[in-house]
């Protein structure tokens, strides 16, 4: 099967760039130092390939993507990076595929939650400037006690710094990470435990220099999309849609346009448009994008029926549209899009809640 | 069951509003001059609700929507309003359930691709001043010559006017719209057939008065949505998003804020944030949406674990991210969210494509 035998608009995984990316940063967070993210991709496929290169613990935003990767046999140390009201399908899972579960917590409420459902071990989120979950440094301790009076594990601290991702000036960026997380530090003293969690792809080249994190929780790294492409890693874009030239107009006049099946319901939106190789995106509709092509390059004489890339502008929410990913082995030099060979199918099976 | 025993984000449709949707648009346009494009929903159970009333065809933005519904019994005149490049889905569609499927074409391309793949009927897509799919007017007559050489029958033309929907000033609106169904009367002339199909749910008053289209294609107007809301038109919120408070922050003060867990993976963002009643929106997350609680109203002494309501801002990339949609009667006045009874689940079976 070729990627023109694809029904469009599909999501094509280049197994070069992302075995270049895993391997990149298995290299600079060798074994459990790195706790991917899964959120980012969605795809237990995916996640036994980060497990291969070592790293063998998971970070989940969801409940499904905990069950997921437990039922794929992933679960031997699961982190729940988020607050739950109601753990009882955490605690089933638990039971029925007996993986270790950990999950975030920051209230007296998600204390109770995680314990009555029965999950055995928490970590103490703590805010560390993004408003959004976590306690107070300065109330870490106390939580920690509180848990530990509810039969749980304190397994020691996380943060994340996500206010911080996208600052542009590097120096500026390393000096307000490291004050972020010496509220970190200070909240691992109060609340014990021997795992301080946190980071992301925008910072974990300060956090390898930083060294406070016992472990990273970078997830988009072995995608990337044009946000976090602005950072300039060693990081290469693996992730990418495939779209059918479905319509063009005024072909090489200065007004010129195509539009291509990969719309809205195709692409994560919050970050801006996608982007298009060779042409500059006017707006993209429901089941649609218009692009202007450059006079020059791939998309000059593009022709209804032909293949076109669309480099995502965030990754996550893209993903999270789709039902599979079709990898590739690369993209060879020269050869056309669509006789380009698929290799395998991988379900997004992390999809949903 | 009842809303409270929902894993949150979860998608809620009001069937009081959506029956109030329903009835208004059946007596505007009657029987089959609403053509209800189902891109919109993407559910099967929605569109049998939409037949009920009358509207028998239906509008289609992918070849999936017009397999699911024609498996569901609701073939009897689909419309797949956008341009294929390998229809052969569609013709073994027909074939296998009977379907009546027209399909839009713009260029010879689709025109072979849709003979070759065993559809048999036709409407010439027209630009009417959106620049993405549809010929310009003067071609119309030219290539619905051509696809009758191919031995397909043109049923007529559509045009859609995207770029007028959100035009503001209702007297500017009517005129644009005016003089860009002016430019599809001229194509139908040209074109032949007995169909002039277009419109929306932002410009339906306006083609109640304006008598050009033999039907409209409004989808948004069964759900709504904030942006849509802005019309003013006699349509009430149908769909909204049921979400949990995980984490609450400084309650109380002027720097207060609560988490929800429903983010970007449960909103398509391309209009901006969704809408919290009770609160201010500021920011979202892939599974958060941070809102600074007014003082006064739903939200102020909000605790975690309490149901909160969130309104999307686009309805169809929203209710792309989501498997299935749950039913309740209403909101009765007084009674507490997470009370009320779950109907039905209705699954968005359209997703994909």
């Amino acid at each position: 099967m070729n990627l023109s035998d694809l029904q469009t608009p599909a999501l094509i995984l280049d197994r070069e760039a992302f075995g270049h990316n895993l391997k990149t940063m298995a290299e600079r967070f060798p074994g459990t130092t790195l706790r991917p993210h899964v959120k980012a991709h969605k795809s237990t496929d995916i996640a036994a390939q980060q497990a291969a290169t070592g790293h063998i613990g998971f970070t989940c935003a969801t409940i499904k993507e905990v069950e997921s990767l437990a039922n794929a046999g992933l679960g031997s140390d699961l982190l729940l990076a988020n607050e739950v009201t109601d753990a009882r399908r955490l605690g089933v899972c638990a039971e029925s595929t007996g993986a270790r579960i950990t999950v975030a917590v920051d209230s007296e409420f998600t204390v109770n939650a995680a314990a009555s459902g029965g999950v055995r071990e928490v970590l103490i989120d703590v805010n560390i400037g993004l408003p959004r979950c976590g306690v107070a440094p300065e109330a870490a301790g106390r939580l920690a006690d509180f848990a530990r009076s509810k039969g749980l594990h304190v397994r020691g601290v996380m943060g994340y710094e996500g206010h911080l991702m996208m600052v542009s000036n590097a120096r500026d960026q390393t000096d307000k990470v490291a004050k972020a997380f010496a509220l970190l530090t200070q909240a691992a003293e109060q609340a014990g435990g021997e795992i301080i969690s946190g980071g992301g792809t925008g910072t974990f080249m300060i956090h390898h220099q930083l060294k406070v994190l016992t472990e990273v929780q970078c997830g988009s790294y072995v995608l990337m999309d044009t946000d976090y492409a602005k950072h300039g890693f060693n990081l290469r874009q693996a992730l990418f849609l495939l779209a059918t030239v479905i319509s063009v107009t005024n072909q090489g006049s200065d007004n010129g346009w195509l539009v291509i099946d990969c719309g809205l319901k195709a692409n994560g939106m919050d970050h801006g448009n996608p982007s298009v190789p060779g042409g500059d995106v006017w707006f993209c509709s429901d089941e649609h994008i218009t692009v202007a092509p450059h006079r020059e390059g791939p998309l000059a004489t593009a022709k209804v029926g032909d293949k076109v890339l669309v480099v995502p502008a965030h990754c996550d929410p893209t993903v999270a549209y789709h039902e599979q990913y079709w990898t590739i082995a690369g993209w060879p030099e020269g050869e056309p899009i669509a006789s380009i060979a698929v290799q395998d199918r991988w379900p997004v099976d992390m999809r949903g809640w």
